[in-house]
């Protein structure tokens, strides 16, 4: 590990029936070697608790700790992660556990932070005590079962509460604000557990050790925006598609799981991890050799690695850890392919790290930097997941929907060369001002649930000077899920100097002409799977639809309110269309690196002195080069690079250039 | 309402936890102002029993009225109609609240009718009551073990029963006998409980007013034919893929589910809702802004609604309502799109519906005409979802075989211009020399169950002078569902002079070449699915299939029997083959009107003095004309047509006409 | 029956409820004419017990017998084979039944053998004590829960085990080495019944009579190789599909299921069956009229059973037995079609049938031929099930990935027109210069769970002078389902002079050169699915992938080892370049019988007195010939075929040859 850079590990987390083999039979002694030889070579320790893994014995005693998937229901132990963590017979023997293992070496030099738990929120428990706590968190909420009936509209179908007994189990809801209100109350439950043991190891903690988690960002039951609240630092797994998944250009429009797949799609999730808490953070965990099932083994291709690694720098992320260092050799993570292969001999993937090691030590300090906001919402994409907006082709329900919804946009500003920053609904509401001057363009798609305070802030934003886009189905809720009674979009139509009252899933997609003026598009755009029917009330039309129908409704509309402008998208934009809508909105941020080999990438972060860096990558078999734009200095060699010379990118290659002061965009 | 044309609303089946909110405690008086207000702008009100969704406190109270989709597998209350409804504890509530509003309105002047529950029939249960039932009604019918083991041949596999209760549950069962009982048995549930509610509200109607319920026609557990015997009307619901779906022509053969997609499966819907009981229906729901989850908003191109509706009067309609009116804002229906959208505000679907109410009523009675019958049979139907003749392409089982098997004979009158009048297999025994007058032509394919007196019934009808076309499966089984020990068609292939004892499915279809004399196809006509080994026997062979094997048989025999014909079809032929196939059969049928744009149908009526009624729809975006053949008045504009000129059909039109006494077809 | 030539039947297996109509009521006596029937027709008996299919009045008495999918889950009565056969209730029972029949019948003179249950193996059985003999069987084998926690790796996610009350249970089991217990332990409960039958029947037994058990060979719970260890002989169901399924050539690569699909799969049938003991066996279920549920008929075309039958023979079947003699009228298995269509009239497949039964007469003993050896292993078919190496293109788990590894090069033997014998790995061992001498070549793929010894055996093989062609993931984990320390592939990857230490999945094929003078390969061969990142380390490279990333890594690569060699194949081969690379390997088995047209196969075997018999196979509608390339004899017709006569096949034709002394290959 010394040798080939690795400046930090992480050890303990999974573990358990390791430190206590037997109910309150500790053994503990066995990790101080461990930890004496990662200080003997400078690496340091990220301490984790055990808590995501209970042993057998602890079920075998409580099977009542087993969480439930539905009523009554028991998640069969066998894997990780399968009891009810709020259950108080698990919280006891996970606080013994805690203060045991960080008691012992909390203290020890190595150790540079904590992490508590590992990925949590991967069940929607059903447990009876997790239901009955959901019914009194109700009953508090809403004062009354009558406030509950009208709230929630509970008339149709006969689903009024004569009292809280009444309340049904979430296994048979067809309710979208019952389904609601659950996925919000199991997200609490997280955020809760997250934080109290964030509060035990604290007790051991110094001042200067951080505590943390690892964040599956698609876990059901979890809000990165309110579990890192109550942790120093946020940590996310970055697991992506190797080998032709991260080539350029990408036409395709693949499924995005656990993984990510497209280039694109690696740099999403770097800029959601800085969305948490908006500040860089950790990346805890990340493809070693390959990673997934026995059945899917796609190891990079050489220099996929580093570039990998150097995207996610480049967007925040200040510390690269591999999962996991040697390939294990039993186990339901057999061919979670590690550092080392099974062989424990160093391989290609060794080979290609250690490369990476020596250069991340030459970067110095730098805040990425953001062209557009994108906004994001967590309850939204719960509430999709059981009703989306949108079909598959096949009309069968996508509960990706929601990402179906705001990935184009994303996608479209990252194919048109700008950098985005993401925004939770909740985050928003700050200065206005500040808001046009940070992010001079701001795009809110498929945001359904909003508040009134939300749709304000969006057009105070427009009328403050920004340039607000607007998506499929923004506004068109309120925080309860019910469909606002407005002209859509709500609250925002007025300004939008457009509205629709009406609106269509489509099966397949339909060309789209635009203004060759103020929206050049290549040939064959399309609008996909969803289309608004607007009506122009002020607004300038900037595309509309090739049909005999829906021809009749403009497809994008643009309209000045006050010093800024709202954009209404009354479609799912195609790739084309998507990124010719961003080139033109962020027009005023094409800089001197934009125009680039259709192969070539290029994020940028600003020094603390103002200078700025500039990562570009060739994600491409095929080696590619270009002139300089300015005068730099490459990072990684330390050599001068003139503005005019050509910078040469092999094969997935990277290069890291600094500007020099006085040049730049 | 009043505005557009609205003269009737249903109101009240929805809402039993409004009705009464606690256990015994009753509201009643909210109604009041509502039927007040309908009367006084002249719109009629049909009362709903509100059985179908049970208030939370009663499964509270009662948790074991649960529907069980399987032995103690109890349906987790939250949407509706989970219940048993057969359960005395539903019965005893149910009962109080019926007798508590029908008592309070019943005879409040605006109220025409009753609509007893809602769409019964959903679940196929299997809580203990019903199964007990179920084995006391074997034991009644066969009287004892031995004839039981007899009947449903259950050495096979060791499934002789020793006595009653050694009856096995439905949940494992694997025997087509007693899946068919189980099926039956389920259907008489519902029969029975909506007798039961009828008789109750009978006791309040007056002899003006009608009762009825809305049935959904693909509900597992409801047989429209006997359901609707102690009703006075037929109420159906009619749900139907809007936009291209209703686009000619149409080369698609999408799957239908409950709704339909394709012109001629709209049509097949209101043909469907006349064969319940022989005459005329209502439509208790049809698609207003769109119909259908989150995920599938399609709203209507301008005009379609128009033409639905006159689609479904044509067929015999007596009444159009639309569900509903104001698109909820919360809830499972959030985005069953209502006549007004979620604002409130009249929109295109008002606009649209409002021009349709203004037509209907310049129509006067007439009667649906008919060219060919069509048998059908809700128990083969039913027998063929657990043990289908056909696959899917890829080889599995598919549940909608039996409608694979009969709708393509439909379908291809259909594109022939013919109409159709579905018969229910129970509903013939009736005079055959009547039923040769009425359908010249009759098809029974599919019908796989059928008793010796059916059978006989349709040979009688062939040499009364009919022209009997038998397609695949018909006559395979008896009532039990036992393979019969005959040569097929079974007791009809004497007369057909054709017989088969062997059949293969088809994955991929075969070419046919038909006799162009007497069955001229256009090129490209093809077998499906399906191939019988029909050996000719002193029948005439009018269509061979195209290959080494198959090309042995015939595809279509047709044989002179009595003073008519039996004409077998090997196969399940493709819209080509089908339609030309009835064009031929129904050659007396064609009329001046036969002769169309392809975008164009044209369907007819007979009024009470015996004139022609002619509903011509033009589906599809291009406006079209065809010289009228004979002198007519458009009912809708009171102008008259001479024959000559050019009737005009914009796009998605439909023209109403009357033709003059002393011309026709 | 006789009139067709039929020799011998099965009764008395399906009925235990005739047998024993009620708790220890007996009806013994209705089989007696049938047996005395058979007699005087000079018709055997093989008998059968019925305790595959339980009578509903046992279930009822003992709910506790039926058998469980899931811990507490029991499997519903009404198909067969639903109960737990290990507990005490049942066998109590099932022993009462066999010892009456038996009893009864076994020294009637028509019965020359037994049948022991049908199929076993169909379930995992998950009832409590069978878990609690797992637990036990586990304790015993690993001596202490700290060799367990060693041996399966438990540390990782706290999977420890304190006690082995500790144990989990399979539900939610995630561990591969768990796994592949559980898969071995619940195969040697279904070798533990099967024995225990046999030896029951044994003492009613004569000494020339046979006791065996028909096996299906795709059921999760049977090892073919041992439970035919307390068998006289090997019994195997050999389903196909017909039709164009059994058409050459063949590109397809269609998902073979409990039916065969693809001439090549069918002749795997019947090796298979060799395997299990290595010597010739009975089929005991094949295709008669068609096979499968009431949507999947396929009856053959003319010519086809006829196909089948001698492609069983010429691979060593002994009895051809169909399944079943009158297509039943009613149950499970309406359309499982028999001789006899339902009409009972002989048609067809009984004409088609009779014509067989006349020649398999004129057939003399002999040894099916082999030309290369290929290593299967059941236990590694198990842990692949759950563990695949494989996925589908969408990246989904192919649970038949072992086969997936495995048949391409069996069917690249075949395609090469080599016969092969399969050699379960427990059967390897043996003395290697026999093996060379046997089976000049052996093929290893997929074999992923491999002992030190099978490993070593292996290289040996190749050093004694065989030619060891060795596929991706063979012994790539130990016995455990760990992957081994090595550099792969383990312990032989030096002899091989070839490495790897990774390995890819791939979604789509990529093309692969060939040395041309080594291995020529027709245009377009290609690599799916896999490849090994082979490094040549002293070995010849043989092909290449054409790819910027895979193509730094050989696909084969050979090396002389000892007195023999050893080729490494690092992918799964497509069609074209597994029968290259057999071809190649194979050169010494080239024969004047190798050369074909593409739509003959001919298979070999040796008779008593050394002469060769040729069975030569037409699959295809269109007739073909070609000249005889030694002195033959017809067997079917008696007459002489000198050398360079054509040999004529007619469509779907077989033709049994017989070699004159003195010529051959």
């Amino acid at each position: 590990m010394a040798d080939a850079g690795f400046t930090v590990i992480r050890v303990g987390e999974s573990v358990w029936s390791t430190w206590e083999p037997s109910d309150g039979c500790f053994s503990l002694d066995w990790l101080q070697p461990v930890l004496d030889g990662a200080s003997a070579r400078n690496i340091s320790v990220i301490l984790g608790t055990p808590t995501y893994a209970v042993p057998p014995w602890l079920v075998r005693i409580y099977p009542e700790i087993a969480g439930e998937r539905g009523t009554g229901s028991r998640i069969p132990w066998g894997a990780r992660q399968e009891v009810d963590f709020t259950h108080p017979a698990f919280r006891f023997h996970a606080e013994r556990v805690i203060r045991a293992v960080v008691g012992r070496y909390a203290t020890h030099p190595a150790v540079i932070g904590f992490q508590v738990d590992n990925e949590p929120g991967l069940e929607l428990l059903h447990n009876e005590g997790v239901f009955q706590r959901f019914a009194d968190h109700l009953r508090i909420s809403y004062g009354s079962v009558e406030r509950l009936n009208e709230e929630w509209g509970l008339v149709y179908w006969s689903h009024r509460l004569s009292t809280w007994a009444d309340l049904w189990r979430p296994d048979g809801n067809a309710q979208p604000q019952y389904e609601l209100a659950w996925r919000r109350f199991q997200a609490r439950q997280t955020d809760e557990f997250i934080a109290w043991q964030a509060a035990i190891v604290r007790e051991y903690a110094s001042a200067s050790q951080f505590i943390t988690t690892c964040i599956a960002y698609d876990r059901p039951a979890v809000d990165d925006r309110t579990v890192t609240a109550a942790l120093d630092v946020t940590s996310g797994n970055a697991y992506y598609v190797m080998q032709d998944g991260l080539a350029l250009p990408d036409t395709r429009t693949p499924t995005q799981t656990w993984t990510t797949d497209g280039v694109w799609a690696l740099y999403l999730t770097a800029d959601r991890m800085y969305s948490s808490r908006q500040e860089p953070f950790l990346v805890t965990e990340t493809n070693a050799g390959s990673i997934g099932m026995s059945w899917d083994n796609r190891p990079a291709y050489d220099g996929q690695w580093r570039q990998a690694a150097w995207a996610l720098v480049s967007r925040g992320a200040r510390m690269i850890e591999y999962w996991h260092w040697h390939t294990l050799p039993f186990g339901t993570e057999t061919y979670w392919g590690g550092v080392l292969p099974h062989s424990g001999q160093p391989g290609r993937t060794y080979r290609e790290l250690s490369r990476l090691g020596a250069e991340l030590e030459l970067l110095d300090s730098f805040v990425p930097d953001a062209d557009v906001a994108v906004v994001i919402d967590v309850p939204t994409q719960w509430i999709m997941q059981k009703f989306p907006a949108l079909s598959h082709p096949d009309g069968t329900p996508d509960e990706r929907a929601y990402q179906g919804l705001v990935e184009p946009f994303y996608r479209g500003a990252f194919d048109a060369g700008l950098q985005a920053r993401l925004l939770h609904a909740p985050q928003l509401g700050f200065d206005v001002a500040d808001a046009v001057r940070r992010f001079p363009v701001l795009i809110a798609a498929g945001l359904y649930l909003a508040s009134d305070e939300t749709l304000d802030w969006l057009r105070d934003y427009a009328e403050a000077g920004g340039h607000l886009i607007l998506g499929p189905r923004t506004g068109y809720a309120d925080l309860e899920a019910r469909a606002r009674p407005d002209r859509m979009p709500a609250r925002l139509a007025s300004a939008a100097g457009a509205w629709y009252d009406e609106f269509s899933n489509l099966r397949t997609p339909i060309e789209v002409t635009t203004d060759p003026e103020h929206l050049p598009v290549a040939d064959g755009a399309t609008a996909t799977r969803w289309i608004d029917g607007l009506n122009a009330d002020g607004a300038t039309v900037l595309a509309t639809y090739q049909h005999p129908h829906f021809g009749r409704w403009p497809a994008v509309t643009t309209n000045a309110a006050g010093r800024g402008r709202i954009t209404c998208v009354g479609t799912v934009p195609d790739t084309r269309l998507a990124s010719a809508l961003l080139r033109w909105a962020a027009s005023g941020r094409v800089t001197v690196w934009s125009s680039l080999p259709a192969t070539v990438t290029c994020t940028s972060g600003t020094t603390p002195d103002g200078r700025r860096l500039r990562f570009v990558h060739n994600w491409s078999f095929d080696e590619t080069n270009f002139p300089a734009p300015v005068d730099c200095r490459d990072v990684l060699t330390g050599k001068s690079v003139p503005a005019g010379d050509e910078i040469e990118l092999s094969r997935w290659d990277v290069r890291v250039l600094l500007e020099d002061p006085g040049t730049g965009s």
